[in-house]
């Protein structure tokens, strides 16, 4: 029976697949000369970070100062947080740009007038840029006030224009992997459009680009200088389905126990719900939300995923997978199976910690292991 | 300026809200001759509890082992843990049955033998029946199965029969108050009925139903000995549109920092993601997916909802609200916003931990509390 010793919802994380997307992705940075700067926020996890370490990184970004300080502990020294600037932090900010090479995000002059009010120590500055994403940013095609934000920075003494950036998290609606590539190629070409005004009086500004289905699949980054993926670390359901990813390439599944069975309706029920999984969910052919695949337990690790077999219920502890009569009658009360998540970066928020297959604790920033601190 | 010293994403917690809510589920328990045992998992917290205590309550309902061991480290000695009996975790179900009154669920005779044969004290045993919900249980109308439930109980020297239980949560997909009592009237009879033949043999067993929209709006509690609600405590957006509470009756809500704004759509981005508030959503009039209603802070505490103002997108840190051009006027970066979460259990798991009115910090299970670990 493999891992005997897991009672309770537990998140395995296999190191070999995390590596081996980490190797993938920093080859396709210096293969097309862009700098990778990869997203910390899908692990938040400083033993996951040395497996980058390992590969040569030197620079990451992170979602918020809490991780930046996080990260900073742990010896990285150049850091951009990835999030509009948060004037109610300015204290941490101070702190930080003490310690590290901090780079924040702004996209409206004020806010870099009352940051300069504030800030003590150099910081550099990107512009936040909307590619078409609709989230926030400065709009691609508003260079009046692209220019008002890179004028108020250059007037200041503290801050250094380090060029603009982009999540073009769009391509997390597109349907194809061609559909992705033409996204991430739009978001591209955009960037290097607003650009190229700004390169005269700035060569060395840095133009910056960051989804996971993008970076996954693009072939071109033409005038790009640097990338910042961070889920394809791990993958997960919704990358699978956006076809970013192969299920060999899910590198997190959360092996729960099972506690009741449901035959005359095809469906088991698992302990593992909202609070360790998440609630982010998608939706199968047939149009119906699911929050999860699932897979068997191997001696080392898991097998594909299941077929026709999807977490279709989760609430707070709960997990209802529907199945195949056939998959049905290999489950008892008392097994584990295993969880692909939906979205792997909410998923390890939610479960604070990783076992490996090698039966190591790995830390993750929301505090101790979930479960693994009965084990 | 409300709450100058909050930066990031903090909860903030109306305890005169909570007495009141707690007040009056605690007098329709009295006055329908029910046992009141509230379910802690939606604040998981003892301060919270404390609340309770004062009201008289002496036994509670939890959702995992981990948070009966929370709660019986605090004192509260005869718990029920309101999920299927998890057989993989023997070994704390044993140490807790030692300290406490313990109840578990079961709904497989197959369980029951195991449970038997590892258990060194002893517990109380609910079957877990499904009135309708279909989430898991013995369905109502098997009452072959309850019977075999019921017998393999009775078989076992260290297992006591404590009666049936229910999670009548198809009351979550009614439309309205009606609706609600409707499903809460239909679920107490099949629970009556499931009954019925038992009473004979166990003159002592319990019939406890559960969910928060029936115990609050149901008015007829006839052939029930124990009501178990846990939302009401705090209520949410999600009873809020049910119609089981008013916006009076919400007592949580994240203050949540404003860090850009786009007049041009109607929206501005504050900083509370998914990692904050849980991606749990509700449709609007229109159809919509939201992730939050908002409301304006003020010196004690916040105002309304907001009208024609909701969370309509949440990534793992930022959230964005729509709101009309007026209301997006009053708004400047660097701001606080209240989120009145859609599902109060969830976003206090996820903020763990919550920052009352009058300044205090109360704890939440599931670690050191999020945001105010930096105040």
């Amino acid at each position: 029976m493999p891992f005997p010793d897991i009672a309770v919802p537990t998140l395995l994380l296999d190191e070999d697949i995390c590596r081996r997307n980490i190797a993938r992705m920093s080859a396709k940075a210096r293969l097309n000369g862009v700098r990778f700067r990869p997203h910390m926020k899908t692990h938040q996890s400083r033993r996951v970070a040395s497996l980058f370490r390992e590969e040569g990184v030197t620079a990451v970004t992170v979602s918020s100062l809490r991780m930046a300080r996080y990260f900073a502990g742990d010896g990285w020294d150049d850091i951009t947080v990835a999030f509009p600037v948060n004037l109610r932090e300015a204290g941490e900010i101070n702190r930080l740009a003490a310690e590290v090479r901090l780079h924040l995000l702004v996209e409206a002059p004020a806010v870099v007038r009352q940051l300069d009010d504030v800030l003590d120590h150099p910081a550099g500055i990107f512009v936040k840029i909307d590619t078409g994403y609709g989230r926030t940013g400065v709009p691609h095609d508003d260079a009046g006030r692209v220019d008002d934000v890179v004028r108020e920075i250059a007037h200041s003494s503290r801050l250094a224009f380090d060029g603009i950036l982009t999540h073009g998290g769009d391509s997390y609606s597109a349907r194809t992997p061609d559909e992705i590539r033409a996204r991430f190629s739009t978001s591209r070409e955009r960037m290097v459009e607003t650009a190229r005004p700004l390169r005269s009086s700035f060569p060395e500004m840095i133009c910056s680009v960051g989804d996971t289905p993008g970076c996954s699949l693009a072939e071109n980054f033409t005038g790009i200088d640097e990338i910042r993926p961070g889920n394809f670390v791990f993958y997960d359901a919704m990358q699978l389905q956006l076809g970013a990813c192969t299920a060999a390439d899910i590198a997190a599944a959360a092996a729960c126990p099972i506690v009741a069975l449901h035959p005359e309706r095809g469906e088991a029920v698992f302990y593992g719900g909202a609070v360790h999984l998440s609630k982010d969910a998608l939706r199968n052919r047939d149009g119906e939300q699911y929050y999860g695949l699932a897979a068997l337990l191997t001696d080392d690790g898991w097998s594909e995923p299941l077929p026709d077999t999807h977490v279709t219920m989760l609430s707070q502890e709960h997990g209802v997978l529907r199945t195949t009569a056939e998959i049905l009658s290999l489950l008892r009360e008392g097994m584990l199976i295993a969880i692909l998540p939906v979205h792997s970066c909410l998923t390890a928020e939610c479960m604070r910690g990783y076992l490996t297959l090698d039966g190591h604790v790995a830390d993750h920033m929301a505090g101790r292991p979930f479960s693994l601190s009965q084990a």
